[in-house]
């Protein structure tokens, strides 16, 4: 082990951290936090701090930390194969039986999957195909890509085009104009108070209805959305939301891609955020839970209506374009297998939903009604807690008070208990592993309710 | 072991394969190959064929197949740690020691990396961080990158548009405005064959300066390119390309990208091709070689000129909004530091620059006088044979008959020896493992020529 201190000025002096004040970090201004070790729900610093991480890295360790088997099976794969590329119809074992298990998981009408390393990298590639498939087609013109305010696909220059927040915006000239966007299904934040749920979604319709009216449907190639809105607040749609969308996608011949990569593989207490919302996708983005970031991994799985387009076009043009040499690594595949293996001998999709319906109703509970607690809301082994200066008037705190990420720092240093400031708005996001414990929920819904307490009274 | 037929079944219905002919793949009229286990510079398939990879995976095993030493580091952090994210100034032994092991190799001028999975994404991340950087600046119409024809960059909808091969934009709407491209630095193919290379130089730095002219330099922010054209045909620069192409950036004030995912970490002979040719880049992309491609690893290594413009640029507006969940992946940290150690250890970039010396210098030896060969060439450990038709009118074959891919094809078939056909001419191109023997390199060069000879008599 090296020293901290020195450990400390190397991180200063060489690591660009992603989404991180640069300067402060270089100047020391802010804490760094180098980690050691993890088991179960726990990380454990070089300090000897014990967390519980309440959001599973970035919600990727579904399975927890810490699993053997699924080290071993990296170790075992390292050692008789780290790397072979899966270009021109190369594969190994594991990536073979890998892409099989993903298909036997994934909706009826899904056909072929192709393997990236993230979400960003695979939400890419879904852009790359959906044009092939429009030319292909011979639909030269129907090219745009319509996602949501709030959504998150990304970070790249096109990904984080189809992100709709203002911090991946800002400062990098983005969204480019290939994307537009179109109402979050965010019914906390709808801008007539008045309306229910129900008519909110015929809002949400209208919207979508009068957007595609002003582009031209033949100027829409496809729609994308996360099944529950993520990094833009941990919003479930409201009841009825993704049945009226479809039908408005079907009627101008949109495709569909559900971006699935904090849902995928158990997040919503069902192995796909798509069966849990009766979503009918055309492609499916995965990440996170394919690995329980054991290794990076990430996947397009594409239906049979665009895979026979995709083949009709490599029958008139050749091999596709499009490949990464780190496509099917080895080693991710090899953590994919026993992660799926895990999930299902451990029958974490099932404790997924149990316990996270315990941690949101008790969470709901304990927190309800405190006069600056706007909405608790969640799905599955996904929470979300807003905070508002006025309950009545739904008045939110001013973003410069920051209030979300106070509460969030004052629960990681009262009871050690990491939660999510969400970028955008006062919401304190959760999203603990799968293996999570009643015990364990309590401690998170206890511990933050002190937070609260310590911050707003 | 599952059953080999079991297995390619499961290939063949559920594997989308990068740069396949996805129609034939799916049909079974193309071969698969699924590889099993590898050692030095062979591979195994599950067959039983022991294949030579004269090309290294995708010129990235650069310390050839099996080494145990990255596969037990690999191992150990599963095992302790296999994922924490890098968000928000955390980090781990590994990452941090990778940033630290990296920047003591980069040239002096460089400052901090920032690390992603694959090269995609790290230029994916350049052109956000030249676009923030220009913004910063006040530029805001500076925002165009000059890539050059026969470029390879990336896979992505901007990547691939910084690359400038056909066969990645033909049916993808390719490039995109962002991009605009100049002359190869390919003195073989070169419009007017009674150039000398002092005459051709001439001629690039002209072309590009009539394109800076054209598009107006305050529109340019970047030009990028590989040390030595990789994908495109793996075509050093003729003698003064470099320092003439920079001359012309730094008058207008143009960033300069070095993308070294091939050339990076001793494929020359050198740690990076930069300081071969005397390249003082701006911003440095790794990938391949920062792991041999033992876990999935890329970096955008910034120089202090640029680190500057970003610490400017989150004190005025708060945390960077770029992050990849997989950056600096602890798993892909821990196999950077092995294999930066093992390639020191070997004394492996000597052995590049030696053996590859060897292999070129054999190569033009066997093959120099045939007839149908126009051009061979290389750098370090690389090498590119190139046929043509007519040698003393240097007439190409029509590209139909597919001349490049046959020589391949029968070199596999008749010696079991792998290189590659490059996408755009009939080009063999060779990037073994840095731990290439002359006896190696022997048996390389003698199929090679008994393939050509098969083929081309």
């Amino acid at each position: 082990m090296l020293k901290n201190d020195q450990l400390d000025q190397w991180d200063r002096d060489n690591f660009f951290h992603p989404s991180t004040h640069l300067a402060q970090h270089a100047r020391g201004d802010s804490p760094s936090r180098v980690i050691k070790t993890a088991n179960g729900v726990h990380i454990e610093d070089r300090d000897g701090n014990q967390l519980l991480d309440a959001f599973a890295g970035l919600y990727c360790v579904n399975v927890g930390y810490g699993r053997q088997d699924i080290a071993e099976a990296i170790a075992a794969q390292a050692k008789e194969l780290a790397y072979y590329h899966s270009y021109v119809g190369h594969g190994t074992e594991a990536s073979i039986t890998l892409s099989k298990m993903i298909l036997d998981r994934a909706p009826s009408n899904m056909s072929k999957v192709y393997f990236g390393l993230g979400g960003s990298d695979a939400n890419e590639t879904n852009v790359k195909l959906i044009w092939y498939y429009n030319n292909i087609l011979g639909r030269h013109e129907k090219k745009k890509i319509i996602s949501r305010w709030r959504g998150y696909h990304g970070s790249g220059l096109v990904t984080g085009s189809l992100t709709g927040l203002e911090l991946f915006h800002k400062k990098f000239d983005l969204p480019l104009a290939q994307v537009v966007h179109t109402e979050a299904p965010y019914y906390f934040r709808r801008d007539d108070l008045s309306q229910t749920e129900e008519q909110f979604v015929a809002h949400c319709v209208a919207e979508l209805e009068a957007l595609i009216e002003r582009e031209g449907a033949d100027t829409i190639a496809a729609f994308i959305g996360e099944p529950v809105l993520g990094t833009g607040g941990i919003v479930p749609p409201p009841a009825g939301y993704w049945a009226a969308i479809q039908a408005v996608l079907k009627k101008h011949d949109i495709l569909l891609v559900a971006d699935e990569v904090v849902t995928g593989f158990g997040r919503l207490g069902t192995m796909f955020g798509s069966d849990h919302y009766g979503i009918e996708a055309d492609i499916i983005t995965i990440a996170k839970g394919l690995t329980s970031a054991y290794a990076p991994l990430s996947g397009s799985i594409v239906s049979d209506k665009v895979w026979k387009v995709l083949e009709q076009g490599t029958d008139e043009n050749g091999p596709i374009g499009h490949g990464w040499t780190y496509s099917a690594h080895p080693i991710g595949a090899a953590a994919g297998v026993a992660n799926l293996k895990l999930i299902d001998e451990l029958d974490l999709v099932t404790n997924a939903g149990e316990v996270g319906a315990y941690l949101n109703k008790t969470m709901t509970e304990a927190l309800g009604s405190h006069p600056n607690v706007g909405d608790i809301r969640g799905e599955g082994m996904l929470c979300a807690v807003e905070f508002v200066k006025d309950k009545d008037s739904r008045t939110f705190f001013d973003a410069a008070d920051k209030i979300g990420p106070q509460i969030s720092a004052t629960l990681l240093a009262q009871d050690k208990v990491i939660a999510r400031a969400m970028p955008q708005g006062d919401i304190l996001g959760f999203a603990p592993p799968f293996c999570l414990t009643k015990a364990e929920a309590d401690t998170v819904v206890a511990a933050t309710a002190a937070a609260v307490k310590t911050v707003l009274g």
